[in-house]
């Protein structure tokens, strides 16, 4: 592509990343090399300091560089509510909203058939160990309206009504139509479940 | 964006370089970090080591490991024909085609009086050396078909007859209706363009 093997092995590295191909890949290459050499020393640091560094929480499975993650740390946060989301990038996507200031357990991935997902693939373990010594009172299940996640919610449900685990309210987030959603763009599954789940206007 | 400074530099970081932003920095640090760790270090190591063992070819300006590119060393190419690019970018475009075997000379740039770039700011005198010293005999102008790439080519193509470099041939590119191009579609500049450059069928 470049006519060297050092840019070429680096354009393809950086192709393989998601949302990447070829074409942007050659782009970024080229501008680190012409425009911002400094920069392009300075994100290897950065990439293999990363690398190096973060690991799973021990408590939740955020990542984190030290043995507990900010969140499990920060003593203001709800130490008896706890978010039960699928991956890191659920429990980000999450943070970013600012409307949940308590505890997160992450699954690993939600029980899926197609996949050859289990209820062992997961940690359920942990998470009924997690309800068990921080005296829980509330568990959200955070697991994406999909057949898989709303099935593993079901899963967990029942799990913590078998454990008798004493009086925790257990939730899972909202269905129905997205904000700004317009009814006419929405699909059957959808519609059904906003209308069934309707909402009282009258307070 | 995280809860962890480390992961938050990094994605700041990725999501500066073009074609990407904060969504698409995410998931790479994301997927880097929790699916392929050992490809993140070598990522590092292959950015570290491109941006200390590459720089300018010293002859035409193209990036390069050693003094020379591999095109300029390549003893097979035509030694007698050069063709003016802009900058890398435009070089590797048209090595992807395969379809000009000769040298290549990078201007570093092109005529611009609203950027403020004058001819001493471009690799003209280095241009005008090589002619000379490399018994030139056909000059391509690759310089691309806007206002300051077509003033750089007259520039370019007087300041050869200017210093009398002998016989040589001096060309640019054809412009018209790209393959494919549907005339609907097309501004007036290119039919006009492509209308008085118009092709004799009978051959």
């Amino acid at each position: 592509m470049s006519n060297n093997a050092l840019i070429d092995n680096l354009i393809k590295k950086i192709s393989r990343l998601p949302s990447l191909g070829g074409r942007s890949a050659r782009r970024i290459v080229l501008h680190l090399l012409t425009k911002s050499r400094g920069d392009m020393i300075e994100l290897a640091r950065a990439l293999e300091q990363t690398a190096n560094q973060i690991h799973p929480c021990q408590r939740c499975h955020n990542l984190t560089s030290e043995n507990l993650c900010d969140i499990c740390q920060d003593e203001t946060r709800d130490q008896h509510a706890i978010c039960v989301v699928r991956d890191v990038s659920d429990l980000w996507a999450l943070e970013r909203t600012r409307a949940y200031k308590g505890q997160y357990h992450i699954l690993g991935g939600v029980l899926s058939a197609m996949d050859g997902i289990g209820p062992d693939d997961l940690d359920l373990a942990g998470l009924l160990e997690r309800l068990r010594t921080m005296n829980a009172r509330e568990v959200i299940l955070a697991l994406g309206a999909t057949v898989d996640g709303q099935a593993t919610a079901h899963y967990i449900s029942e799990a913590i009504e078998r454990e008798a685990l004493g009086d925790i309210a257990v939730s899972r987030l909202a269905q129905g139509v997205p904000v700004g959603g317009e009814l006419d763009y929405m699909d059957d599954g959808t519609l059904i479940t906003a209308l069934k789940s309707r909402g009282s206007l009258s307070g």
